[in-house]
């Protein structure tokens, strides 16, 4: 056989949520009256709205008749329709991008884990800790050195940048996956400064910003001043639209970012994207940008709304049951995330088992994320109304209270 | 800005059917009356058959739902459903893989492009010349020495293996894109045990499986012994069930296959693509899964089978034109790709010039491939019947036939 990618080796043998299924059904198997509730993976409930499913089957009709039959896409970046559409949606939270600055693909993960191959290797990589372990992953793949930035109790799970530290991509996430927190215009501000002084790009995950509330938090970086000289934006239908099982996201390129080559040649970031996935990928399903499209549309937008109101709601009765039982924690406001201290200082893996086996409820294990996650936990408020009441319950009785 | 990977500078500028489409749209706007045939890129154009349309609606109907609302899948790989349909589907062609051998993805070319992850820069890549220029330029990103075995008039456009030569990675395609020749079974014997001797891998790209007619060529590597030591294959629907844009394809990794690490321990190769895949892929859109499933059922081979028919009496009535005109091709049975030399020595992108100006029918130049595709052409049997019928005439009368 060739030789294998040995950098491979360096990662963790499965992907976390691969690990937590295969122990929830190890579980399950011990026991299979248990009644399991699940609030692990970040993976919503509510099915999707009825015209964005309409949508989606007029797509799918348009594919049964030959003059309506769509192929592969020119660019593969996503049709107009969409990309115009999404462009609207930013307009609608007072951000200006431009329709070709957005390419669509199947996801938010993919495009976190695949822009990495346009970056040379040897760049140094700044990941806020705890993180979405595809930041790290990715780069390590790769070869990359990955440095951290704590995200601890002290600065509210939203760690800031230290002038001392070099560093050439910077992934942040806002509001921020695993912990919730968020991060405000003026915090993201000095983001930005710091990556244009250290001649840096900021790779921003904004996969949850409809679950912004606030007004001072800014729903895109590019709502902030100096953005578009230095970052990207990865964005997903999943949690805006219910999209986990659709595959639906978008990368946002400003036109102006750059490379400066070896040889001393400015080459646009968006042309080397677009010739990185016009060779490893071939566009998103044409009803699925349908389906997508009509997400955007005035009633596609007002019912996801009440779906995103169902989840904050959901959040606010984790968030209340933690008050209870005086446990720390980050998030349940703008973010369906609940970020807290496992109970009597155990240790994440520890927590992960007693909630299991004790409450039948899964959470996900805030070491899963990072050293700074270590004795945390992360919930997640996609679950099922009384599901999470009960689950609550449940943890509450588990501690006794 | 961050370091680029300068491997990107080493590529083309624009992927090749990016290109074609510039010059093509160029054209139109200077001719915008102009009556273009497109049998360039190797698109369909058939409508989907119903009963995968069907099941696709039925799939969204699922996701509107919150009873079979689907969100992430578990493993990414593909639901049972659509893995068990492929194992089925191959057992019709006397194939035994496992269910759990096949991954589910959004297209071979994804898979084609991102295999590539899992393997030691320092292998050496061994392509056919002629190729789909993915092979090439996904290798090339990754800075691996890529080397070439010639398909030329001699061999029939089927380059056979040259034991003075050493690869670690070696493709294939057959039926063979862009020159639609075939391997038979002995060929292919004689492919596995160079790799065999060579300790190298075969990447095998069967996407145009479909339109093979004869009996002793193979549907599928795995139709001959020994490849399941040494071979993974890439398939698609795209050419099989017309779904270049629905986006569904399939990689098989026989269980058996593995590295050798470097510190000696044995690293399964379906661990490592799961790996992969689980960091930077998020499963295939629900529905198009159940779209996908439903080709493989009796009524949606049924009606694939014509599909595939309607496009092979294109490729004969390419053929039969070029037979008129005493012009040298391969393919056109087997294949829907018919691969000939320009006329009157003409280079390929000359000839592109010629055929787009004078006649108004777009094709791919065969120098697009690879550098013993200069000189050559490719057209494709994808096209609407009359609009077949009416470009093989303007071609003949531009040669004056």
């Amino acid at each position: 056989m060739p030789k294998i990618n040995e950098n491979f080796l360096k990662l963790e043998k499965n992907y976390l949520f691969i690990n937590i299924a295969k122990k929830v059904n190890a579980y399950k198997e011990a026991n299979p009256d248990a009644d399991i509730i699940r609030m692990g993976i970040g993976d919503v409930t509510l099915p999707i709205p009825s015209v964005v499913i309409e949508a989606m089957k007029k797509g799918a009709d348009e594919m049964g008749v030959k003059e309506t039959f769509k192929g592969y896409e020119d660019s593969g970046a996503g049709y107009d329709f969409l990309k115009e559409a999404i462009a609207g949606y930013y307009k609608s939270f007072g951000v200006d991008v431009l329709p070709e600055e957005i390419r669509v693909s199947d996801g938010a993960k993919s495009d976190c884990g695949n822009i990495v191959d346009i970056f040379g290797d040897d760049n140094v990589v700044l990941v806020t800790d705890p993180a979405y372990p595809v930041y790290v992953d990715s780069n390590l793949m790769s070869g990359r050195k990955v440095i951290y930035a704590d995200s601890n109790k002290e600065n509210g799970f939203a760690a800031m940048p230290d002038e001392n530290v070099k560093a050439d991509i910077i992934y942040l996430c806002s509001p921020n996956n695993p912990t919730g927190s968020v991060y405000t215009a003026e915090q993201l501000k000095q983001w930005i400064d710091y990556a244009k002084k250290n001649d840096a790009i900021i790779i921003y995950d904004s996969a949850y910003e409809a679950f912004i509330t606030e007004d001072n938090i800014p729903r895109s970086i590019f709502a902030v001043e100096g953005a578009r000289e230095c970052a990207i934006e990865i964005c997903s239908l999943s949690k805006t639209a219910g999209f986990t099982g659709m595959r639906c996201g978008y990368t946002v390129i400003p036109n102006e970012l750059k490379f400066k080559a070896s040889d001393g040649t400015d080459v646009y970031i968006s042309q080397i994207w677009g010739r990185r996935q016009g060779s490893k990928f071939n566009g998103v399903s044409y009803p699925v940008q349908c389906a997508a499209a009509a997400v955007f549309t005035e009633k596609g937008l007002e019912q996801i709304k009440e779906n995103i109101a169902y989840y904050q709601e959901n959040a606010k009765i984790i968030a209340n049951a933690l008050d209870e039982m005086g446990i720390f924690y980050t998030g349940g406001k703008n973010s369906p995330y609940i970020w807290f201290k496992c109970p009597d200082n155990m240790g994440s893996w520890e927590f992960f088992d007693k909630l299991l086996s004790e409450a039948n409820v899964v959470g996900t294990p805030g070491a899963g994320f990072g050293r700074n996650g270590e004795g945390y936990f992360r919930l997640t408020a996609f679950g099922d109304r009384d599901r999470t009441i009960e689950a609550m319950q449940r943890f509450k009785k588990m501690m006794n209270t």
